[in-house]
């Protein structure tokens, strides 16, 4: 409880390394959002700026081309949530929390993001596939916030 | 000024309290966005994707509900400016600045950010409130950003 | 290889210190785009609230000001972009990395992420060079995580 920071930043601390890893997979997979984006982009011809239309003739810029902008959501989504997960999971290590339950929310938080992404933007599920898996990371998400405000009080 | 970082990230240190407190505060507060924005959504029945229209036969897609859209802005906002206090407040903390200083800019960028989203987007509130209380939260992140910079070379 | 992250969040890392730099310079940078935005919104009086037309009678509400979008679309393209750095560079620090290499990446996705800035959002370039500043940053972004992933396994 008490323990140092600097006691828990730590390779030998198998939380901090299990939350390295969830966290630098998941860091992967929202910068492959941008690649998902542009592929769309070229795909359907469809770009956001003037100078981006300079392929083909039929390149054009719109705004509501539903295969970019349901990728843009996921994207969006994304920063919304594995973002601040960075931050709270970052700070939950530092509270020293139990290893099992550590360890099993960073994975459930990796797992749910990529399965959200999955159904949103890969191949579209039925709700509420994409409902279940946002609200399984968010409430991981907000239960380590909250656990890092008690113990910062 | 020359201490450790390691000194720093420590739980006896004020300043780092104060700055865990502040920021996950601010985390909690970001992810009620995801569930206001929901709320709006169910409220207004109006939602981004043909899938989630599942509820009721007046569930509809559109994306310029103005209720929908004032969350919708809130929120990114959020992202623009609470993500990088987490960075700058982080980095400020390792550059061992005075406590009452840094202790009173964490609760100051705190309660401004708070207040940034009541009168955006629970509560309209003429201008120039949501200017200030974004001023209030801005120009602090920025010099801590600019302290850092400064140390850092 | 094994060093603890104690050993490497510290003023006499190199790595790090050269990590703190950039990563400031980025945060800067980035916040200055709420003030272009700000003033893309006063010049061409056009904003996103009823609440904020205030100023002049000419003041109006408009979604689709090229101006104002294209210096947002650049500073959404931050958030996908540098906020993930942030991460993925005090990762990559704790990874114990070459000095030359680190230093070298570092400096590239700062120096990337500013020209991405001033092509898009300043004075339009023709592309290639948005693309190749984009990519220029997001590489060695991805490098980073991958680096992370693997030495977390």
């Amino acid at each position: 409880m008490a323990k140092d920071a600097l006691d828990l930043l730590n390779f030998k601390n198998e939380v901090f390394k299990s939350y390295l890893f969830w966290s630098s997979v998941l860091l992967l997979k929202m910068l492959l959002m941008s690649l998902l984006t542009g592929l769309q982009r070229f795909r359907t011809q469809t770009f956001a700026n003037p100078e981006d239309c300079i392929l083909t003739k039929k390149d054009k810029i719109a705004y509501d081309n539903p295969h970019i902008e349901r990728v843009r959501r996921a994207h969006r989504n994304d920063m919304e949530n594995i973002l601040p997960f960075f931050t709270a999971g970052f700070f939950y290590v530092l509270t020293n929390p139990s290893a099992l339950l550590a360890i099993n929310l960073f994975r459930l938080v990796g797992v749910a993001r990529i399965i959200h992404t999955i159904v949103y933007a890969v191949v579209v599920v039925p709700q509420p596939a994409r409902g279940i898996s946002f609200f399984a990371a968010f409430i991981p998400t907000v239960y380590m916030a909250l656990q890092v405000a008690i113990f910062a009080l």
